[in-house]
């Protein structure tokens, strides 16, 4: 009914599985897609510009947070990360659905630009659970682990601010239940309303 | 995640075939029911009590409402109406659904004293399927049709009260989306926060 698209921001605890939920969502939605992040890291072998992330210089990504260019960004191991905020609002107006697939710290920065975004928390169905999948990986050390499970933890006190928990016990149902999600969104009278009173009221 | 049931408050013009889809979604979801009303109106033939109404004397009725006992309550024709507290508040503590197809005052009502049910306005395509859909029924006349279009343009004042806008364009989809809507305040944070809270944070 709303025409323009959602906003919608999902973050989660590494190892939770938010990715594989995004990607599995996106795969069978033509109308939603996943933001593509701006970075100041040099492209991986196979990464192209515009698909995996928009590759700029230094100069160009500080021009743009001076511009108000990003819906959030941040900095990790030396390199800036950010979403580019025009992007992601052209594709809004045209009534796409975006997913931002980011921490809890730039979904914050994005909260305070665009309070009408929908912000879900991806959990595990228990924290027991989220361990023995970080172990199950076999990648990583006890130590690593263990901060993974701190930062965590660290999280968690953010999941207030979030509109919705999503708990991923299997794809299946947490891919489902993003899109009732989703659908219930477009249908909340907050969205609707200002069409609705044109169309009936006034 | 969260224990308790949903109580949900469907409203709509008559016609809009808002029992419908409430029947439609009930008869596939066992953990969700149709509440039952009270009345003071007779049996009639086949009616059976607690099934189709709770039958009570006017003396009882006025009895239950001093003792605070409706969510909702009004007169219609001489008879009262209402829906009895009690019944519903046992089923939602038990984790059952509940839903009561109401008209917009008795919503209000119930807005009043339980604001966090689920507030659901189902609305036609457009006025004119509305209209259209009231003429097919063959079985009232030109006034009577026109009555209800001006009490359901009286109605849609109240749609901004409400928390979703259900658009019934076939039943299936209406009642497909309904279910969306429950699934997704399953999932919102103010539901479950307090629940997460002492798992994960505290």
């Amino acid at each position: 009914m709303n025409k323009k698209g959602l906003l919608l921001v999902v973050s989660g605890p590494s190892g939770v599985g938010k990715g594989t939920v995004c990607n599995e969502y996106v795969k069978n939605h033509p109308e939603c897609s996943l933001s593509v992040s701006a970075t100041t890291r040099k492209p991986r072998e196979g990464e192209k510009d515009g698909i995996n992330y928009f590759f700029l210089s230094e100069e160009e990504f500080r021009k743009k947070i001076d511009n108000g260019g990003f819906l959030e960004h941040a900095v990790f191991c030396g390199n800036y990360y950010g979403t580019p905020k025009d992007t992601v609002m052209q594709m809004i107006d045209d009534g796409k659905d975006v997913i931002l697939e980011i921490e809890v710290q730039g979904a914050m920065q994005v909260r305070a630009h665009y309070p009408e975004g929908v912000f879900i928390f991806v959990l595990p169905p228990s924290i027991e659970v989220l361990e023995e999948r970080l172990r199950g990986r076999n990648t990583e050390t006890d130590d690593v682990i263990k901060e993974r499970l701190q930062r965590a933890k660290a999280e968690f006190k953010f999941i207030e601010k979030y509109n919705y928990v999503l708990v991923n016990d299997t794809v299946e149902n947490a891919t489902k239940t993003l899109g009732d999600i989703i659908n219930a969104e477009k249908c909340s009278m907050s969205r609707n309303y200002k069409e609705l009173k044109s169309e009936y009221i006034d």
